[in-house]
Parts: C-alpha cells; sequence; structure tokens
C-alpha cells in the first residue's frame, strides 16, 4: 500500500527516517491528517505562537529582533486566512504545520525555525483548543442566556396577559395524564430552572477549559524555563494546567463540556417533546411558527413541528460525541497518545450543533402562539380532586382518608356521567357527610392554581417571584 | 429571528402557507437541510426514481412517454452530477428536491411534476440509504475479507518461516502477564476469528439493509396499486420491507450497521492495543512499517504507532455514532419524525471511518515486521509451570496436587535465583519425590507449543487446520 | 489495608505466594468475587465439568471408575443447590471454585483435585456463561414468540371487529401530527414487523452464542488432546470456538445479545410511547387495563400508564448495560483479562429485564381496550388531502399541481371555517375547474384506506396478508 | 395475565378502581416495586417524613400532638430498621409505603393518615434520594482525599528517596514510545491532577444534588403554605429546587454524578492501564502486593493485577449507568413519569462502584513496590535527542534544524549500533560541526530532568512545588 513518494521535505520529524524510500501510505496521510477541520483554530494558533514567542525572547532563547519578525510574520498570516488567501499545501497535515510552513516562507526559515523552540505540538494542539472553547463557550453563554431571557420574559407577561380576563392555565401532566392545573408560566419556569442550571454549570465548566497548558513540552516540561504565567495571561486563561504530563494527555476539558452539552440538550429534548405534544392537533395548546414549520411533499394539509423535531433529535447526536470520545479516552495511557485526535470533531461539531440549537429554541419559543382557550377547554374537574381532598383535609379529615373520599367522588362522577363539580351536595355526602355548601367553592381553577402558594408553586405571586429570581441570574 | 423572504416557490408544500410573509428562519433553513451530505447519494435518488416512474408507468397512472422522457430527463441529471456540472441552488433543501427541481428545468414541469406521483419523501428517503447502505456494505465485504486474507497468509506463512530453523513462537498472555508459549500464527487467528464473526454478522445485516420501502408512500401505503415487487427487483432488493407505517419509520438498518460496525471496531481496537504494545521497546516483538508512523515535532528519535493508534481511537468514534442514533430514536412516535435525519451523518460517517479503518489495517498488518528473536528472548521457564503440572498428571497425580508442586517449584527457583529449567533433580525430587530424569523434557517450548494439540490449540496442526477454516470461509 | 489472615487454604493458587503473611485485602476480596451472581449458574457448571471429565476419562487421563465418582459427586452437589442447602463457604469466591470444593468433600480430594486436569478457569466460565445464555434465549425467544401472538391476532380480529360495523380506523401520524386514515391492525403490524426483525436476529445471534469453549485451555489449547467436540456434542453446542485465544478473551457473544436486547428495547419503548400518548385524554384512542396501571399518592383522579412507562424507561437500561460493557472490552489486550468479569452482571440483568418486558409488554396488549368510537372522531377531513390530490391525478394533472390545488383547498376551509369535506362544489371548482361531481366520492375514510392497496399498504387485504405472513413466522 | 386477587387494602390509590376485580398483574407488581432497592434509604425516607410533618405542624394543618405521634412513631419504625425486625409486607411496594405502613401499625391510622398531607411520593422520593446522595458524596469525598493524599505522599518522599543515590527516573512515554525521562512523582502528580480536578467538579455537583425538593407537592406546589425553607434547614439541605414542575422530573441531580463518576473512572482506567503496563515482566517497573493480586486455576507461576484490572473495567460499568440514565430521560414529557425510576438502581450501583474503586486504588497505590534500578535500566540514550537538540539550540541554531541534526545523530547510532551517547565527538562533528567538547555533558538523566524547570515540570523543585499546591487542596 505505501506510494513510492520520497518523504516530504517539511514533515516536521523528517531527520528520521533515512533509510525511507517512501511516504507514508496515501490514504494513511488523509486517516492522520486533522488540517481539515483544525484549520478553524487558525487564529488560536496564530496567538498561542505569539505569546510562546515574546516568553521565549523573554527568556532569551530567542533575541528581541527575532521575535518582532515572528511576530510580524504571524500577523501577516493571520492576515491572509482573513482574507481567505491562504493555500493550504499537501503537507500541511495540521494547522501547526501549515502556519509555521507559511511563516518561513514569509521570514525565512532561519528565524522561522526558531518558533518551535522547546515547544512540543502536544501542547500546542491543547493550547488552541483550549483557547477556542473558551471563546466558544462564552459564545454559548450568551446564546443560553437570550433564551432564558425569553423564557423569563414570556413566563411574566403571560401570567396575566392584557387580552384575557383570566390567567393562561393549563392542565399540567404527570405521566402524561392530566393532574392539576398549572399556569403556562410555570411550566415555563420549569425549563428555566433547568436552565439555569446549565449556565451555572457552564460557568464552572468554562473556570476548568480556559487553564494555560503552553509551557509544558512533549510531556516532562520546558526546557529553557519559559514564563508560563506569562504566556497564560497574555492569552486571557487564568490558570494553569500544571503538571506537564497531565496537561498534554488530558481532554477532559472537551469531555466535560460534552456531558455539559449533552445534559443541556436533554431538557431540550423535554421541553422540545412538551411542544411537540402541545402543537399537536389532539392538545393543540400552542401553535409553531410558519418560520419553524414545514410541509409534506405527499400530504397537502401537513404543517409539521420540524424544529422541534430536529432539536429533540440532536440530543442524541450530542449524547454520541460525548459517548464516543469517553471510550476513546479510556484506558489509555498517561500523557498524549493519536487516539486524542479524535477529540477534535466531537468538540467542534458539539459547539456548532448547541450553538444553532440554542438559537433555534429561542426562535420557536420567541415566535410560538399559545392557545389560552384551547389550554382551558382542556381543564377537567377530575383534575380538582386533589383540591377536593384538600378541603376535607381543612375539616381535620386525615389525609388518606380525604384521598379516598375524593376517589370515591370521582367513581360516582364517572358512574352517573356528571362531571365531578356539577355532583349535587347530597350526592357528595352520601359519600361523606362531611361535605358542607362551601365545597363548591372547590371546583375554581383559578383558585385551585392560587392555593398552590408555597415557595415554587403556580400561585401567581410565586411564579412572579421564580421570574425575578431567573432574571438576576440573567442580568 | 424569520427574515423577511417571500417563500419559496418551489418548496414542496408551497400551496398550504397562505398567510406567509416571510420564509423559514435562516438558521432554521441550515439546520433542517440536508442537501450538503445527502447529495452523495444523487445516483441512488435518480435509480429510484426511474425505477418509480416505470413502475408508475406499468399501473398507467403515467404514460410510456412521460415515463421515456422522465427516464432520459433524470439520466441527464445524472450525468451533471457525474461531471461535477450540477449546480445546487439555495432551495434545494435536499437531493430529493434538487433533482427534481433539476429535471423539471430539463424535461418541463409538466412531466417532471408527474415524477412523484403518490410517492412520499419518507419512503423516497429511506430507499435512497438502503440502496447507498447496501452498496457501500459490498465495499466493506471486500475490504474485511482483503484483511482476513492477509491475516490467515501471515499465519500459515509464519508457521515456519523459511528462514527461521524453529517456529514463531512468542509469550502468550493473560492479564498482560506471560503465561504460556504460543505461535505468532496463532495470535494472528485469534483474531482473524474475531473478524470471521464479523463478516458472518455483516452478511446478515445486509440481508436487512438490501429491502426494499419504495411504494410504502408517506405511511398509509401506495395509493395506485404499484408493483413493489417490480421495483424492489430493478433496484436489486431482494425482499420487502413490507409494513409501510413499519418502513417509513424504521432506521434499523442504520442501527444494525453501527452495532455491526462498532464491534467490528472493538476488535480492531483490541489488536491495535496488541500490536502498539509488542512495538514498544519493552516488548520490541514488531516493528511498524515507517508508513504507518510519524514523527515527533519535538523529540527527533520517536518512532509513534499513529496508524494503530487512530485504529483504536476510532472504536470510541464509531461506539458514539450508534450510541447517539440509537438515544435519537428511544421513545420516537411510529412512522416518520424529523429526528430521524440525525440517522444520515453517523452512517455516512461511519462507512467512511470503517472503510479507511480495515484498508489501514490491511496496510499495517501486511507490511509490519516481526522480531522473532525478540519474541523468543521473552519466553521464560516460567510460563512451563503448567508443562511441569501436567507431567504429574501423566504420572496420575491429581491436578490440583501437580499445581501445588509446580508452585513450589517456582517458588523454589524464584527464592534461589535459578531459572525453574536449571534446577537440578534433586531440587526438584526434594519437593516431590515424584519427579523422574525425564522431566527435563518438559523444559522446551516448541514441544510446550506442540502439546496443545486438541483443536483450536497452538500446535503446527492445530493452527494449519484453523487457517484452512478461515480460508475457506474467505473463497 | 491487608488484612492479617494467612492464605485461604482452597485458594487454587495457594502454592504460589510462599511470602504470604496477609490474605487479599478483604474489600478486594469482595470487589473481586463474583459467588453472589455466579451461582445462578450452578447447573451450567456441574454440567460443563461432567461433560469435561467424561472426555478426560475417553482420553484415558483419568479412569472410568474417577469419572464415574466425579459424575456421582457433581449430581449431588447440583442436588444440593437445587434442595436449596448448598453452603457458600467464605472462600467460594465462585461458582467453579464452591463447586469443586464441594465436590472434594463428597468424593474426596484425590479425586475431585483431578476434575480440572488440562482446564482453565478461563475457559470454564466462558463454557458456562455460553450454556446459560443459549438456554435463557430460548425462553426469551419463546416470550418474544408470544408476544407476537398477540399482536397478529388483535391485527387480525379488528380488522373487521364483529361488534363494529366498519373497520377500526385511527390518524396514521407523522410528525405526531395527523396525516392519513390507517386501520389499527396496520399499527399494530408495523410494531409486528420490526419484531420480526428482532426475532430474526435473536436467531441468529443464538447461533454464535451456543458454541463450545471448552478445551482451550488457558488460552494456548488443551494439552491432553480432549475430544472437543465429543463435549459441545454433550453439552448442546452447535459449534465450537475455535482458536483458543479467541475462546478465552470473547465476551462477543454477550455483547451482541445486548445490541440484540437494546434494540429490541428501543422498539418497545417506541411502542410504549405510542401508546402512553393514546392513552392520555387528549387522545382516548385506548384505555390500558388496571392490572397495569397505578394510581397517585396524592391525585384520587389519576390512573398512570405504569407499565408502559416502564417498558418505555428500561430502554435506557438496557442501552445502558450494553455501552457500559463495549465500553470495557474497548483495548483490552487479547485473552482473558479481569476485566471482562464485567461481562456478567449486564448479561444477567438484560436477561431478566427483557424477559420481564416482553410478558409485560404482552400483557398490556392481550388486556387493553381500543376505543374506536374516539379514533373515528379523531379523523378529520383534512386528512383526505392527499386522497383529493390523488383525484386529480387520475384525470391527469401532474402531482405536484394537485399537492398545491389541495393546499389551497385545505387553506380555502381553514379561511371560511368549513370542515374541507363540506366545501361547495363550486367553491373547489373557483379553486380548480377539473373538480367534478364525483369528488365527494374522496371524502370518505374507509374509502381512502382501501386505496392503500399497493402490498404493506392499509388496505383490509393488505393487512390480512400481512397477518398471514407474520404467523407464518410464528408457527 | 391478571391474577384473581382482590385490590390491596393499603394501595394508596385503593378508591379509585371501583370495577376492580383483580390486582395487579403479580409480574407488574415486581416489575414495578421498588422496596428491593430503595429500603436503603429508610433514613433519609424517615427524616424526610419528620420534617415534612413538624412543617405541617407549624402551619397548623397537623397539631402539635400530631406531630409529636408521627414523629415519636417513625422515630420507633427507625429502630426497627435499624435492629433488623422491620418487616416488610407484601404490598409494600417503596420505602414511603412501607414506613407509612408501619407508622399506622404503631400510631394509629388516624393520625399516621395525616402525615401525607399536602405531600405527594413524587417529592418524597427525590427527597430521600438527594438527601442520600448528599451522604454518600461526603463519603465519596472522603474516599477520594484520602487517597490523593497517598498519591501526594508517595509523589513527595520518591522525590528522593533516602535508600537511593539519586532520584527515582523512569522513562516518561508518549505513544507508549520512551519519549524523555521523569521522575517518577511526575507520573504519580500527573494523575494527582486530575483527581484534583475530580474533587473541584464533585464539590460543585454536590452544591446542586444538596437542594430541597419538598414542599413542592405532585407537579403544582404545595396547597397548605408549608415552609419549604424551615424544612430544608432541618434536613441539612443548603438551598430548594425551586419550581415545582421542576423539582418532580429533574434527576439531573443523578446523571451529574453518574457523570462525575464516568469521568473519574475514566482517569482510574488510564491509572491502572499505566500501572498494569508497569507491572508486566516486560516494563517491571512495580509489583503490585499479593493483596491485590490472584493466581491462576491453571498455571502455577502466573501473579495477576486483578485489582488493577476490576479497576479498568469498571469505567465500562459506571459510563454503562451514566448513558443509560441519559438515555431513559431523553425526550420525556416535563415532570415525573414513571421510567424516571429508572434512575434509582445506577445511582447505588455507582455510588457502591466508587466507593470501593476509590478504597482499592488507595490500597494498590499504598502498597505497590516500586523498582527504580528496573526504572533507571529502562533509560535510553536515545531519550536525551532532546536535549541534544537544545544543546545546539543554546548556541543558537534554529531549533527545526537542531531537531534534524539530533535526528542525525540518533539514525548514525543506529546505523553504527553504539549508544548515542557512545558516539565520538568527531562522529557527532560529522554531523554537525557545532558540537563542542561539552556535548558530553548533555548524555546524564538526572540533568535533563533538571533541566525541565519551567512550572510544573519534572525537576525536583517544581515536583515538591505541585505537591504543595496538591497538599493544600486536601487540608
Amino acid at each position: 500500500m505505501a506510494s513510492g513518494k520520497t518523504p516530504a521535505e517539511n514533515m516536521l520529524w523528517g531527520g528520521r527516517f533515512t533509510e525511507w524510500t517512501g511516504g507514508l501510505d496515501p490514504l494513511m496521510h488523509k486517516y492522520n491528517a486533522s488540517i481539515l477541520y483544525d484549520k478553524l483554530l487558525y487564529k488560536e494558533d496564530i496567538l498561542g505562537s505569539i505569546a510562546y514567542a515574546r516568553a521565549n525572547a523573554k527568556s532569551g532563547i530567542i533575541s528581541n529582533t527575532e521575535f518582532t519578525e515572528i511576530e510580524r510574520g504571524l500577523q501577516e498570516v493571520q492576515k491572509e486566512w482573513e482574507a481567505d488567501t491562504f493555500v493550504i499545501m499537501p503537507n500541511d497535515e495540521d494547522i501547526h504545520t501549515a502556519n509555521e510552513r507559511r511563516l518561513g516562507e514569509i521570514i525565512g526559515k532561519d528565524i522561522a525555525g526558531k518558533l518551535h523552540t522547546g515547544r512540543s505540538r502536544n501542547e500546542q494542539v491543547v493550547c488552541d483548543m483550549r483557547l477556542w472553547l473558551r471563546n466558544q463557550i462564552q459564545e454559548i453563554e450568551s446564546h443560553l442566556v437570550a433564551f432564558m431571557k425569553v423564557i423569563a420574559a414570556r413566563a411574566e407577561a403571560e401570567v396575566n396577559p392584557p387580552d384575557l380576563d383570566s390567567g393562561v392555565i393549563m392542565p399540567g401532566y404527570t405521566h402524561l395524564q392530566r393532574a392539576m392545573p398549572v399556569l403556562w408560566s410555570q411550566h415555563l419556569l420549569s425549563y428555566g430552572f433547568y436552565f439555569a442550571n446549565d449556565l451555572e454549570r457552564l460557568r464552572e465548566t468554562s473556570k476548568r477549559v480556559n487553564r494555560s497548558p503552553l509551557g509544558c513540552g512533549a510531556l516532562a516540561g520546558n526546557g529553557f524555563d519559559i514564563d508560563r504565567d506569562m504566556m497564560a495571561e497574555e492569552l486571557g486563561f487564568t490558570g494553569l494546567v500544571l503538571n506537564s504530563m497531565n496537561a498534554v494527555g488530558d481532554r477532559d476539558f472537551v469531555t466535560e463540556f460534552l456531558q455539559w452539552g449533552s445534559m443541556l440538550m436533554q431538557h431540550i429534548s423535554r421541553w422540545a417533546e412538551d411542544l411537540i405534544l402541545y402543537s399537536s392537533t389532539e392538545f393543540s395548546f400552542i401553535s409553531v411558527a410558519d418560520a419553524y414549520s414545514t410541509g409534506s411533499s405527499l400530504m397537502p394539509h401537513k404543517k409539521n413541528p420540524d424544529g422541534l423535531e430536529c432539536l429533540r433529535g440532536k440530543a442524541g447526536r450530542t449524547f454520541g460525541h460525548m459517548a464516543g470520545l469517553m471510550m476513546t479516552q479510556k484506558g489509555l495511557p498517561s500523557t498524549y497518545q493519536k487516539d486524542l485526535q479524535e477529540s477534535w470533531e466531537p468538540m467542534l461539531d458539539h459547539v456548532k450543533t448547541i450553538s444553532d440549537s440554542l438559537q433555534i429554541a429561542n426562535g420557536i419559543l420567541a415566535t410560538l402562539t399559545i392557545k389560552p382557550e384551547r389550554m382551558k377547554a382542556a381543564l377537567d374537574p377530575f383534575m380538582l380532586a386533589t383540591d377536593l381532598a384538600d378541603y376535607l383535609v381543612r375539616k381535620g379529615v386525615p389525609f388518606r382518608e380525604t384521598h379516598h373520599i375524593s376517589g370515591r367522588c370521582v367513581a360516582k362522577s364517572e358512574e352517573l356521567g356528571i362531571p365531578m363539580n356539577e355532583l349535587s351536595l347530597e350526592q357528595l355526602q352520601a359519600i361523606d357527610s362531611r361535605f358542607g355548601e362551601d365545597v363548591s367553592d372547590t371546583f375554581d381553577y383559578e383558585r385551585s392554581v392560587e392555593m398552590r402558594s408555597a415557595k415554587g408553586g403556580t400561585s401567581r405571586a410565586r411564579v412572579l417571584e421564580q421570574v425575578k429570581i431567573l432574571k438576576d441570574m440573567l442580568a
């Protein structure tokens, strides 16, 4: 399978293979190369190299003049990337090789050849990845915050919408069975607090991503006493990955981010599931904007909630990347192994998927229409069975007994085919004599909602309190 | 987020959205579109459409003239793809839309508009995927067979290499501890039989992939009594996915293939692990060809088995795709949901990864050098402790007792610092009087190997028998 | 952490550790021991040992008398297990050690000590596991077949239930949006065919499970030329795991079974999801029997489909076991590593979960009540929009055009607030003049169902054809 | 399948099922029941109930006398559990039902029936789980800290062991190829810092676990204005899970802990892999104590590192539990679904596995013997090739050039079969004239180690600095 090509002249390790008569198996070259995706990090690679060269100049291992040339050259390279004029050559197997090759063409190999002094690709790769991911996480955080703001804003506005004479009350479900009336805003906030935890976790994860491995060498540390703190500061890192062997072999910052993202997508998958259900004809609680729906190629009447389905489906994709990367790392020896290259693509895809998904989710929520009258129509007197039990509790009946009594009222209502709130007082008293005239107050959804007034409950005041707490996180 | 664009004129469901003032959120358009990857299947899409139109002509729902035009037009479209002159337009969200749009431009919308009669994208997508994957599996099978042939060939040739006066005997390990002497060929074959099972499984999986969903409609079946068997035959399918609701919602053919591939890659990961160990300086049993190795950017002396490490690492990637797709499908309602679009990318990546990996593995094995003298040097008299126990078994001593006696010989050898095979007969008899002169025959690695002569054992005859069985599978 | 205990006298490797002053760390003993779960396989262990001893007697390495004693003793041990009188002793770390220890107490150590002659625990473990799993798979197959029979029976009976004047027609959904009318039986069969593939796959998997590793030794093969085929036959194996190194290190038979089971559970999760939806108040298509439902501790009116939710949830559990075992195996060196002990518990739990789940699913389906009138009420004229388009297709209008026309009819219907089937002929003709009097025939759900008469479609004849094919698989 | 039993009298929802003629399918009863494992949380359940009743007494919904009785009764129940005299009855499907049933027997149903007033099992389950896991995490943290202390202690002590005249220097590996000399302590610390991140993460996770859901009701909130903060404080929670719908449907505290644990186990798997390699005959850098090793049933000479292999293998198990639970939750509707019951067993098994694993790892590290002379013997002059390149760098030669020159020295050494450090000055100068007499200083492993003196490097001072930082985290 080996090709007949002579060894590439600028392969970094060219000196070693004197017996060489061919090159890498060309398929192996492709299998091994990362330039197709790691070129996205051209800027981080250049900034890292500048910081590294500056620190080497400070140590005196290169001169200030040399540093100035290197900096100028690298800035030139950066401009080429930005102007989309950078030409990737066949032997540019990764972004590091490509940038250094080009630097040599611009400032000459003598000085360019000093850039890598004491540095290893092992630390360089991971430095680029950490810088890039740190920046992406900031972006993602802003998308998450924007989405949460929509949640908070709708939750607040729709507690008492101006065009309704009552609140937006919907059936709350457990086991997908109608359980008790809740405010639509309470439903929105239930996800708001999932995302609040995601936000909290993201900030913690970000802290661990944003540490500098630069100056760790291949595995043993830097041999020219480089000032690691100075480099870290220049690059905006907030700390060091200290131990050199740890630094080059650790991809936990990716794994942790993937764990984070796949948990976020779990929340989005549940949120999407709710909204898909609510937008079905059977529920009809909401309507998804056409901007996030599509039709059918065969069935002219269809309007499908594609956006929500994509969101739900991508929970699998993000989990898969996390699972794959974890398996890749399992049982590896310490320090750098080539297997770790498999951390790149999941990271890149994860960032894109999460970033897009948060924006799509934001758009869907911002544009969806609620149908309060349909929600109201779905309320059902049986959902007040707990309130009926509570009524008797307030009269001193033990809860376990009230629960059974209320259950018998439900059964009687089903037996007679009369809605439970229309059972006569006599009928109720036949079940339990402690029912009084005031029992009729119980059959009121608004009242039921307002009764759940302990912290975190669905009463208006408690919902608005939650909105405030959520907003405070986002300020 | 909604854009101000007017609705795309050729959106398949355009008639539905009369209230439309904008288009899809442009990000949603990208999030939803599949053309970037499903264009790979342009040919399958065209062949499927031709078969479909032919069957519609047979039913009389389109005329033979119309069919001829459609066929001619589609062949034209195919040529454009092959000549790389096909231009993807902004509204070509997937390959099906793109091909049909182009067909309309070539043969006119009146006839082109009849292509899709009674067909749904739901069946079309899955038809294309099944056709493509069926073909790819054939390709993969050939790569797997080629790799297994290298295994069988080396295993056969290296039982008794012409340039050695003895067989290639190496330490067999369990728990990564030297256990008993085995032929290098036996080691090779141990993987050969993992791959034999993979081959067996792939052929079974292929059978289930290669079934036709065409003629199932959106979910309820075809309304023009189309001849499904005729279409299946034309496309080389060997059966039907019968039930229409099942056909459009089933992505098991992808899942099963991903399960298959991730198990294959498990075997490759273990094989790679062995060879990485054996190519370390500490073992030095083999040397990986330079065509599959790389050097270090910092350390001039390094030669790293990158090819093997990539293979091992990609076991994670392939598992991740399988895991992700399974999660995506979990708990979905029946028939088609947009979530299923997430089956595309894992399938495409899986095919590529597996196909490349098998070729790389082939190349590595075909070019690696074994070092029989280093294997031999690693043999150790303690590895004959079982043979020593067996010696006494043949004299009628219960195995449990012989195991303890042999253990005491090991201990005595360690205590005295004398290799076990150099303990004197007196020393052995002091441990157990039943040791006789002939015990010295025991300390012979060649003999130990030949003694394992039950079926599947490491004796030469049994190894050659295995080679034959393996080759028979590949004929 | 090490304890002060003296080494256990019957530890199999007792002879080795002469310098021993303590025992295993007691926590390590527990961490390492498998007796708590592998005792379930006492019978397979005993049958395997008898077959092994018989083959050793045939080879002459033990005498016939010794074999007879061993067989008698092992049968005694088996009786103790069956009578629940077997006492596990502290040093019985696994079932193999326990059985052999007890055998020695019954027939004396001299003969019992010959049982293990030439055998390794590595082959014994995997022999027990394969035997047991083979048997369990037969059990599982019978549960799967029983479940499929319920599907086929209901699908057949409910095509034309005696107490209904029409068929059981329900909305078929894609994207959880009402799509087209289908027979309830067609829905049932869509899952029937998922399970048909599961059955096909299980039979293939079973074939690979049911191969004998016995006679492979620790890794190098058997040293006493044992007759492997004879043992395999006695134990009901249908083939050998040939290569000795492969045999002791291969847990693919477990992995493959777990892959199988987690795919089965995916189907069950989707089926459960459908039924959970259909049993919600919003759909109300079915009612789950009380035998598979539970109530709420707080809400007296609730009736929750717990059985279905458990089924859906356990799709995660079974996937998790598969994922875990695959990760455990990734990158292991060849042959036996202790890591492989982690294949036990997932296998045991998987068998139990799958076996129970199939029986629960069977019970739920057998006892659930359908509500044909509710299904009918959910049919909606828009679901005939495809039929309306097809009507024009039959008049020669290109499908793409009919699709747009039908879409405009849908829009008109929504605009006017008139059900589509009640639009006047004039109103329809205002949209397209080709609509004729006979268009009114289109608005008929029964007719729509019968029109899907291509193979696999939802017409009665095609549904009954499917039932027949399914039943043929189960005969 | 339904049994003929009458409904259980103390089923919480007994009142509902008037048409009842049987009970739950007995298999469904088992499939659904959790008492076999959730009984482990009897104490958390009781403490939660006492706190709940106290808060209800404060609100006045039960009297102080009633509360006192409830508290007395529950303490009685707790004593029964602790004395192992509690008898689980057939209808005790979970720990909550069991405890309440028993309370009724002790204090009478009238008062006991008031315990659950306004409370739902949904909040009770999750309260118990959070309390229990919070406590377990404290335990796990202490095991993790103890293990890290061993790492720090050995790393410190073995920088300069009293019985050696030099430091403990070993080959540092990348790609499992000898790379550069490092201190054994640096290797230890590289894992120390993985675990330091685990510790940091655990503390963050713990914070989110330790929040109170009590007072959230079934989903809508508490209807008796219970004081949630008071209950949280009594139970040692540090905050509330605020939103009631979120509180009952959220199992992220389990998922996050499983993600944490599976990442920890990844580190342990890599650490174990290193030590398994190092304890092989080929490396022989360390020896694992017999307390964590076992022998072979067939091969008398074997000593297998079972403890380490178990640790490595269990990385799969813990990952599997995490993966399974994530799949279970994917796409669930909001609030409580029975599927969430599947969060119990992974949590329980995870806690046990992680807790045991940390203790085993601790024991293994505390008792393993290092073999400094074997490490030293494995050092190889080629590992100084980087130092040789650095030598020329200090003379002003660009690094890229020095890398090639050093590569040529390696090649020359291989060609001549002379160790690189024994090449004559002439031979070196023939490669590059800038080599001077002082080049011989380069060939010194001690010096090489000391040269890596930038922060985090392997020089002694930097290693001791790392030890200090690690210890500070553990103080």
